[in-house]
């Protein structure tokens, strides 16, 4: 089983590296022995993808031609680049045909993609919380992210040394995306109007719980992603359109032949139902074999990522068809 | 009749100023001879916010006490601080009672804290696109967008020169805020995937329309809006909270007396229809005299400022029941 991470994901979706590293993987609650994704059944493979920061080839990698890092020379990238970069990996392991190949959000663009380019090797796919291009908002949101990189001046037009690259506008990027990957309903169940203590309180300073939370999670994501690679890995995204150059949904998903489950999430309005089940009517519509899950759960995008036994079970079932 | 502006309009919210100075004022549909709020009728009065950047005292301002801006010691800033200021231009104009106080969104939030704090000078009240305070989502955007300019180098805690700010934190606040305004059908409608001409596009220049909107959005903005007024203000909206202390929005609105119109709008997620219910019911648990309208259109949180016939309607009639 290929599982595909989404934008700020890496390779690691599962268990922990070593004793030393005892972080979980992004997808721990669901892959691994007797999860939905068993690992006793399954050989799960799950590699950064194209463009990465985290050991794939991407903008902060060294270019052999000049000897320095790629930077802006990193070519144009997009998500069927990382997908043909998967299939060379399993070439490289010996596998003809996988099992099934599996992701959420960008992961199940590159799912899509996966039954796209190469029907003959994908024995089922699971594309969830996902969408076949995006949305104005979409891009909107994705543009401001860019801009905050772009404008911090440590920036350098890309040129950034990697221990002082445009941290801040990164950090605001993050935050940002952040909330798009929430609800408005889990906000307000999680945070509310809850507020720090008072103690010492500056000028704008923390003052909400939401507050607080928000900049950790940009002030984290610093310390792990890279400011070029959030730049390609978005336009990836905003460039990724399934409707091609003919509008037609129908005439893209022409090529599938494996059997696949969409799954979409009520409260995800980043990557809204709508657009999840899009892509299951033109199957659908195609004479494919197709279904599609909406799952009413108030995580908003990020629905895919917790722990959700309804989830779990569907997966579970759909894998061992 | 008083006028509330919003988070980022100002006084002047209708007409020209001068034959030089020919751009309409941002309520120009709703305002002015022969149009709902009429002028051949009423006498109207709009000013600019306390803490604001357009005449009114706010951190740009001098400190008389020191003779330079007050920067971050102008005193924290309340929504009812706003009304108080206005309330003492209404004592200075002579005016002892209003025939309505009128606005939306930041506007709409004045308009209700005057039923509140002034309910003898209050002849009835109409607050569109409101609500009795911030969800967490709401909370969450304005830090992000606050973090923008603080972050932003150029910002000095405070203390930058007016024509060297941290103008570009603030066009990505202001990016970012303005997605929140519009709805995702809107940006759909008007946007969707079109994208501007191939000629000579460097990476992550303006690829799609939407970039190039939201952009210009950005920059236009910071040629009229101080960086400091923006944090200032956009606190205000956050501490706004007419749940108050005993978290009963009943006993808050208790002391209105005047009657009441609200209005909310379908597409509008940053301030959401749920929120300005909640406003009217309590008003109508109290036994106040109120009405509640929820307008059926697609311009998100912006929905007040665009031309709608059916919106015209409904407060020219309330205006002269």
């Amino acid at each position: 089983i290929l599982i595909c991470h989404a934008l700020s994901g890496d390779h690691h979706c599962a268990g922990v590296h070593s004793m030393d590293e005892r972080k979980q993987g992004w997808w721990n609650f669901m892959v691994g022995p007797g999860k939905p994704i068993d690992t006793t059944k399954y050989f799960v493979i799950c590699s950064n993808v194209l463009g990465g920061c985290q050991g794939s080839t991407g903008p902060g990698s060294i270019n052999p031609e000049t000897g320095k890092r790629y930077n802006l020379d990193f070519p144009k990238l997009t998500v069927r680049d990382m997908v043909k970069a998967q299939s060379l990996l399993i070439d490289h392991l010996g596998i003809d045909r996988l099992h099934a190949v599996i992701g959420g959000s960008m992961g199940g663009m590159q799912t899509l993609q996966w039954a796209i380019d190469f029907p003959e090797r994908v024995g089922r796919y699971i594309a969830l919380a996902s969408g076949a291009r995006h949305t104005a908002q979409a891009i909107a949101f994705n543009d401001t992210g860019r801009q905050a990189i772009i404008s911090d001046p440590n920036w350098k037009q890309g040129n950034y040394e990697p221990e002082s690259g445009p941290a801040e506008g990164l950090a605001v990027a993050r935050m940002m995306a952040h909330i798009t990957y929430l609800s408005d309903i889990g906000m307000e169940t999680k945070f509310g109007r809850k507020r720090r203590s008072q103690s010492s309180r500056e000028h704008f300073d923390v003052e909400f719980e939401v507050e607080s939370y928000l900049r950790y999670q940009g002030q984290s994501f610093v310390t792990r992603f890279d400011p070029n690679t959030y730049l390609y890995l978005t336009k990836a995204l905003d460039r990724f359109d399934l409707y091609g150059d003919d509008k037609s949904l129908d005439s893209t998903l022409a090529a599938v032949t494996a059997p696949g489950l969409i799954v979409g999430f009520t409260s995800d309005w980043l990557y809204p139902p709508q657009g999840n089940r899009e892509i299951a009517e033109a199957l659908l519509r195609l004479g494919k074999d197709a279904t599609y899950a909406e799952l009413a759960m108030d995580f908003g995008h990020d629905s895919f990522l917790v722990r959700a036994p309804k989830l779990y079970e569907l997966m579970r079932a759909f894998l061992s068809r």
